[in-house]
């Protein structure tokens, strides 16, 4: 983009419109996270980091980087890219910049994005409470069916279930949230126009028509493998608690955990077992602590839902009679015979109870069905637990 | 016993010995964990209370049930019984009693053993620092080869293992422990000389003439279902941590792990998949916190060895030659062209990296052998990670 063209794009356009162009060249030339760039801005303005770079002068020697894409940068081709694929170009100033991602400004060596491009119905300023559900591209099918229904039960509950569109956890998650009839966004590392992978290009069409596909880089990007890591930080910013399934010992996922915690975000992880490579790395970090350890989607909705409002209830096996017994009563059924029929007496050394206890907690146990009595001889009842 | 016999045996005996055949006594007419017994034998003495009950004098009603089987109690009967499979009765005043026991004075609703039945050469003294690998009986080849796995690594490091010889987990873990040549202590529900269940006698047998074999009721008793849950209590204080692997909602294992916490013992858990009935209890323990995750034998050793001299290095999945690259480097690399080879000024762009520091990162690259440059034409090397 030369400067020539720059001040033409500037006549006769509001201040937002101005703002909103300014931050599509920046996107364009700069890598996402850039904190240099992102202070630059904040201190003078987009339009002027801008002017900065086109007149050769940025102050800053870092932001000299920036001049190498600028004569390929066009905002209005960008922006009519977007228009042409249903999207937008969000800036801060708008009313639907989800505000979230602001917080990546108190986390270390990263910065907010400057804009996002979006296509899809869903408003980013409504993604309140979205539950990030991540993991392994090569995933199995435990772990793939557990994303899948804990992201349908979060979206079940009216949770937006954000993802990364990726092979493997990613599409389940996007696919479960999808088929409980809920709404699911994905935040891609190349541009919104260019789906990746291939094969996710069915559910991101979905969700560029009923969700949302949320990108930093101008449509048209290609999703290099710098950008993977920083996408991520956004599907952790975004989201309200980040559920990590299966991920290796160097998955990406463990990098959206780890802005997750440096976000203050919630940040979960279903364990698998200690022998699957595909569970390790989160397996390590539910073992140090860095994530909570979550079974199913109610445990997920329990920890993102305020306090108290989503209780689960504690686990328990299957009640049997036995339970209702105090120490007593248990002691004389452990020493009730199964076959031959014994007496009073006889059970209660056998139980080491007293023969004036024995006989009460005898009848109580038959009551319950458990034991048989007759002519003063007792045996278990057959299908007593 | 008659008080007739009691009179005869206490005549001529050292103290100790007349102690030792009181509480032999009181381990025949009293179920284990008495808590109002162990008061009165810590307030009157062993001997007092065994008279107190032959005159029917028990001044304490809920010593009454004891009185149920006085006349079926013999002490030389049992403690002959136990010499004749080389079988020893330990009371507190021995040397060899393992003190550990006594902290079940401080946990509610128990009480530590009056005394205990062992055969085998292990001291009781002796097992400072001792794992127990408990768990379901149901359990699954994933289950059994943790527990053998972890069983084997604790051994081989001098630690004694403890579990409850019963099917399953516990036997795996037993086996673990011999098989590494090791020392291995089972707690029984019943009599030394009983080996149940019978398909554990093997590796009973084994304990026995190499490691230990305990119970708090005498030779001959019965294990009856109450029994295993308060020989629970003797695994969790025998040991310094408890490993559960693999447990249903209502599994015994949750029983013993309930006891380690209350003893403040280490309490861990072995994770499993979300979707295993037989995990589903250790699981819940690990969410709730009750319980530690571990996922090896290593992980076990750390935990229960002082701090710092066990330390589990951190686990890193295989390092790559990407690994030793910075952001710049890292961003080039993305922009080399896989075929056909492009220039550094084209790279430059590709990477939003000024021309001045694309050559340095290509060289570098290079000499890493991530990048082949011919003729200053760049592409990546086949062989790149």
């Amino acid at each position: 983009m030369s400067s020539v063209r720059l001040s033409e794009w500037e006549v006769g356009r509001s201040d937002r419109a101005r703002e909103r162009r300014a931050r599509a060249v920046l996107t364009r030339v700069a890598e996402p996270g850039n904190l240099k760039l992102f202070n630059s801005v904040a201190r003078i303005g987009a339009e002027a980091v801008v002017a900065g770079l086109c007149r050769e002068a940025a102050g800053d020697v870092a932001l000299l980087d920036l001049r190498t894409r600028l004569d390929s940068a066009d905002p209005e081709r960008d922006l009519a890219a977007a228009t042409r694929v249903g999207g937008r170009f969000l800036i801060p100033a708008d009313d639907e910049w989800p505000t979230a991602v602001d917080d990546l400004a108190h986390v270390k060596g990263t910065a907010p994005p400057l804009g996002l491009w979006v296509r899809g119905p869903v408003r980013l300023d409504e993604l309140g409470g979205a539950v990030a559900v991540v993991g392994s591209r090569s995933s199995t099918t435990y772990g793939e069916s557990q994303a899948f229904e804990i992201a349908a039960e979060c979206a079940r509950e009216g949770r937006v279930v954000i993802s990364g569109g990726a092979f493997g956890i990613d599409q389940a998650a996007h696919r479960g949230a999808i088929a409980a009839g809920g709404r699911s966004v994905a935040v891609l590392a190349g541009g919104v126009d260019r789906f990746y992978p291939r094969a996710s290009s069915a559910v991101l069409e979905h969700m560029a028509r009923h969700g949302a596909v949320i990108s930093e880089v101008p449509p048209g990007s290609a999703p290099t493998r710098g950008r993977f890591l920083v996408r991520n930080r956004l599907i952790a910013a975004l989201a309200t608690g980040t559920v990590v399934i299966e991920a290796a010992l160097r998955s990406g996922a463990l990098n959206t955990l780890g802005w997750a915690d440096q976000l203050n975000r919630l940040v979960m992880g279903l364990p698998g077992p200690v022998t699957s490579v595909q569970s390790e790395g989160i397996n390590d970090a539910l073992r140090s602590g860095k994530a909570s350890l979550v079974t199913s989607g109610p445990e997920v909705l329990e920890l993102v839902s305020p306090a108290g409002t989503a209780t689960v209830a504690p686990k328990r096996g299957p009640s049997r009679p036995r339970d209702q017994l105090d120490v007593y009563e248990h002691r004389v059924l452990d020493a009730v015979p199964v076959s031959s029929p014994r007496s009073a007496e006889s059970i209660a050394v056998a139980a080491g109870v007293s023969v004036e206890r024995v006989l009460p907690a005898l009848q109580r146990l038959a009551s319950l069905g458990l034991v048989d009595g007759r002519s003063g001889r007792w045996r278990l009842c057959t299908t007593s637990a």
